[in-house]
């Protein structure tokens, strides 16, 4: 009986997975995906780099706003990291990605943690905890990028 | 005194119009960044599209989720149809978003609120009101690409 339910377990598992790859006709639509994701992700983010930076003017509300897109979006583009679609070009994937998965998916998990943060933070409207938690965000963005993503 | 109040409603009004162009850089950045949006919007309605056209298995959790993150989506791109960003090419916006805006955003409304409906008709696991929603929601979304989108 516990070895038909560990055997049950495994194959619900093996469905679980499933669908990540089978969301993507194509290992191309997956690596169009996440880059579109980041892509997102990224404008939302750099609004309030600008504004951290002192290139714009604080806005508590615009801050809070972008902040809450950035942790939304946080969570997409790693459905798009399928098998096969390391890259040799700048800005690619590199193959750690998928020998190294686990370290990736901390380093991602690390970067969600920290803009999910960064949107709690952003709500108080206070701007030098912003820009720490702005910072903290950031550091976790190119921790992974340079674990991750050729230079 | 009404005067200054009709005055400064309306410098409040250039205010908050301001930081939708302020938001991006270059105009080509908000090209960017519309196309991204969409980008991922599509990938998410697509899936739904699969299982109520029958070339994915019906799954009510993955059609909540998938069109839980198209209603989010759908808020986004819009910010990215700046003054001076039409085209002539295939798939670009042409000139009557900018000179018919009103209808273009009516459009936009039009679609914002049939994928909102989608996403709470996705949650009740109904596979048939599934379909009637997705129906209305991909008609929203052709109506604006063939009044606003080159062909």
């Amino acid at each position: 009986m516990k070895r038909l339910l560990v055997a049950s377990i495994a194959v619900l598992a093996a469905l679980a997975a499933l669908p990540a790859a089978a969301q993507f006709q194509k290992p191309e639509d997956a690596v169009k995906y996440r880059k579109a994701a980041f892509q997102v992700m990224s404008a939302h983010f750099g609004r309030i780099g600008a504004m951290v930076g002192g290139k714009a003017p604080f806005d508590a509300a615009a801050a809070a706003s972008n902040a809450e897109v950035v942790a939304y979006m946080s969570k997409l583009p790693y459905a798009g990291f399928v098998e096969g679609t390391s890259g040799t070009e700048k800005g690619a994937p590199n193959a750690k990605v998928w020998s190294e998965r686990a370290k990736f998916d901390e380093d991602a998990k690390k970067m969600q943690d920290e803009v999910a943060k960064l949107s709690l933070v952003a709500k108080t409207g206070n701007p030098d905890q912003l820009k720490t938690a702005f910072g903290a965000a950031a550091g976790a963005c190119k921790n992974c990028h340079d674990n991750f993503r050729n230079p």
